[in-house]
């Protein structure tokens, strides 16, 4: 089987991990790197010889290297992505896919013309504990879904290019589409800048999809902690998905309401069940499946049209958010 | 010291539980009880046979009780406290208030005009954690307050009298205004009708107070844990109050985010302090307020005044409600 | 069906919680308390006046009570239960049955003689999680079993008429007894003095049992954090059952390590279950089970034999620590 | 600054971590490793060519690497560790140092006659957590100690050359000399060997402390939950070290029993305090004390002496083990 040669643009937080996981694939190496920050340049260029280091991204571009991957702030994602495309690389670019649904659509029919592969790199559509539920939801275990509710908080990192809905709900809406395959209808916000205005450092986003499920969603980079969860409230079961309980990420209850005729509701009290999860790394998953959507021509899980879906309900989002309105409470409180 | 008469009015969930409260305290007993069920009074005229057992209101009104304390539908509270008001007695009533402003408006202004004590079962307001946590706030430790969040979810207990909102949110309203001591100014609701349309069983209020400071409101009927948390956010210092656990109910972070020259922001993780709580029901301590205010003449913690402030933000977060926006998200995932 | 008529000796902790739970019984009636405290005599009279109260045990014997229960210091339970039963009434002592296995021997044999029942306090097996434990245990489905761990440890509260074996220790060891069915053939001890010497404050007890399982209890008044946990090690699953952990009291993991010829040792990983136990108040049961072997001659669960091999296991335990032998370390730790 | 050559012998689990750790430390590299399966010795040579790898410990100590970690099963720590102090090499042992007393007697005075650096991979004397729990210890604000209660269980991993006491153990002994600075003066144990007889799988050591402290140790490869856990109780202060949790590893119990005129016990119960911790990854600390004791000649914390008190506690737990002696319990339980 023939090498796949890969560059890397952007050596801060993701590009490292990327590397190393593509790195640890067979028939898949990392040969060269790019990276605007020079002395970052020049310290790994002396730590790893064998590796074209560079920091033009031309340079890159113009190398043997047969795609590359995108670990660079947002507002670079659309402008990167497609000249590369155009250099007929392969792409694989850090979420969200860019800044705007326009660019997104651009990159996403681009990638078709010129006949690469796009991937976004929603790293939970790869993670074993968002496929188990996936499982649960798509199997109709949990019978119809009212609502879900996701939480993404603890203190930090603030960011000052972006605001915390394009920061982390990225993660959320991508589980949520993985989980229901649909797009929501509408989007409510509700929004503050406590730390660094008019950045938002608090969100909350409440979506609404076709068939009358709602989902939840609330970020933060101002809480003192680190909660990753996201629970599913079916009228049959319902399953709390928590991130940081590495020995419990999902948990079943299999209670709920019934309406009835009389009494005209009636509670169900069942088994919790935690089912044992066989972890792979999810990262080394989402880099299996660019490689295999290399070799194979088939789109990748995380597909650029799905990075598309998600930059659409970020940026109706960013809408909601620019002209959310509030009720005013009349009076004041007794002294 | 002369003994206090009480009546109670509705032998439902709190009935019992506030008569057992006032009993266990020196001069003070319950004599007399009304309930509409005539089933219910006759069980209870044979278990306590020196109970004045009754089926009409006016009947318990027009015995010789001091006070009473109306714990029957939110929709009988106006006119059942009016009443009471009218036969000079005292009056404590169960959370919420009444089921709109203006009644609860003209039951302050009556109470006021006949010279008796008005109160509202604000329990939370008695708690020994609410009021280490309303310490924290005043004392200014926790610095500038960013914003609060609160959840109070559940699977159950579905009303068919009133929505989600009236029935949990008045415990999370009473303590932001008991911590806080101001009124939010504006009000936003995200809801949904799930189960039992339209009564909305799950929701999520956004407050904005004058400061600046926000506070999120989550109460469900729909959620398969049981959760009922308050975290306040300050500059200085985070705290969760968690509510069903008994061991580490308040818990204070010396942690946070400060925003400098360079880098911008920068972050202090300091230690967690969990204070000792000397447990005292705060039932019981709601029931010796409505005591010393019947004897002293002094405005009990949950006075009238305080039920009204609480009944303006559930009537707005109502009108939120009714009128709720949201934004649209046009076009659809790809297959 | 004619009325049962009880009373109870010793007014302390848990004479008036088993004086509710016999109350709240249908055809069954507290009529007489005995205590040595006159003042708490006095006090109690004053409360309730239909009762009939004294300092006189010999007394409360004569009356015209039916059974009796017993809830004063270990040293008294065998002259009052042997005088109890001479006078015809059936017995219910608190746990532990005797300081003595002659004594527990003595009582099991006199109630046979006068045909009394005569029952000890083991609230533990009348605890629905420790029920759906022992299904699970004698259905097979944990396997063969290898081991319990057993702790029950919390700060206080010290007694200075018997050590922390003889408080504490009898609950484990009633419940081991009945989810096994058979006694332990060996038992070792280590145990300290800490607080008030020569009073034993922490123990560790290690049984044998006829079928090579062992079990091993944690017994301590010193300790920051309240643990009541048995956790129960079988072959195919393993059970942890948290007495403080009202939502998860019985956690059965579906994990384990099979001997194999190549590899010598595999480990399976499956499902944790979490079953829903129907929660009643086992003192309630306890009482029921009481009244149950009274109006039928069956006898009760926690009979007085099963109260005497409690005291067997106790008191050898007892021996054990009066003989422990510890091997000696020698030379010191370097400067 | 010289450069430090390093030499691992043994390439299984410790081996290429200590490696790691090792490489990222400025001036001091591991150049040689040499393992006795041949088939891993040609695996590492083709991935990393520039490194020395041979089957032939020998071969490896007669090359020029200044120091060697010798990361092999327990019964060849004695020989390799001569055989390397011999050649003149600086040895880190992993723990155990030896299988008995007598081989880790002959290391530290070779040791000292060859003037080399002996040291011993207890790790967690390098966690940042332990030296918190340590320092809380010291500085007097526990008060006396009591006693320590440690558990380290889990499933797994089973050994098939030393029983869970030397597998174990180790890491709870050694927090416990470098806590408190002395050897234990009496060893008990209860021990049983239930999945592969007659290596024991499940044990509790009790330890007595010429001061009168005491310390159980529960070591298991037989339980469903991980637990990493040292509780500390002072007649001042309780600590609780849970390494399984890292955002409350140390959690401080400010509660406590005091013994009074009357009533002779009154309890104590004030703040939980959990001190932020900053961690550093302890086998880094472990490599940075190796690589300073080498330079500088001081002795490092993990010395060969520290590694011989181990050994001596591990080798009387053994004997204890083999002459330990039960009570037995006479009779059965009724049918």
């Amino acid at each position: 089987m023939a090498d796949l040669r890969f560059g890397i643009i952007g050596w801060g937080y993701w590009g490292p991990k990327i590397a190393r996981n593509l790195d640890s694939i067979a028939h898949a190496t990392v040969t060269a790197v790019a990276d605007m920050d020079k002395h970052r340049v020049a310290l790994l260029a002396g730590q790893q010889p064998g590796l074209q280091v560079t920091s033009q991204v031309e340079e890159l571009l113009r190398s043997d290297v047969d795609a590359v991957v995108i670990a660079t702030p947002v507002r670079t994602h659309y402008a990167l992505a497609k000249q590369a495309l155009l250099h007929g690389k392969h792409v694989l670019v850090e979420k969200p896919l860019t800044a705007s649904v326009a660019e997104a659509e651009e990159l996403v029919a681009l990638a078709r013309q010129v006949d690469r592969v796009l991937m976004v790199g929603h790293t939970f559509e790869y993670s074993p504990a968002v496929n188990e539920l996936r499982k649960l939801v798509q199997s109709g275990e949990l019978g119809k879904i009212y609502c879900v509710e996701a939480e993404r908080v603890n203190l930090g990192l603030f960011r000052r290019d972006i605001n915390v809905i394009w920061d982390l709900a990225p993660h959320d809406v991508s589980i949520l589409l993985y989980l229901f395959g649909q797009l929501p209808e509408q989007v409510q916000v509700q929004a503050n800048a406590h730390l660094l205005p008019p950045i938002h450092d608090v969100a909350h986003l409440d979506l609404g999809f076709p068939d009358g499920m709602t989902a939840h969603i609330h970020v933060s980079w101002l809480h003192p902690c680190k909660l990753r969860r996201v629970t599913v409230i079916g009228d049959a079961r319902m399953v709390v998905y928590d991130d940081t309980n590495p020995a419990e990420m999902i948990k079943i209850y299999n209670k709920g309401a019934d309406v009835n005729a009389d009494p005209v509701v009636s509670y169900r009290h069942g088994a919790i069940t935690i089912p044992h999860i066989d972890w792979i790394e999810p990262l080394r998953l989402e880099c299996e499946d660019f490689i295999h959507a290399i070799r194979t021509g088939t789109p990748p899980r995380a597909s650029g049209e799905v990075g598309l879906s998600v930059v659409r309900v970020l940026a109706a989002a960013q809408d909601a958010l620019n002209q959310q309105l509030r009720t005013l409470v009349s009076d004041t409180i007794p002294a």
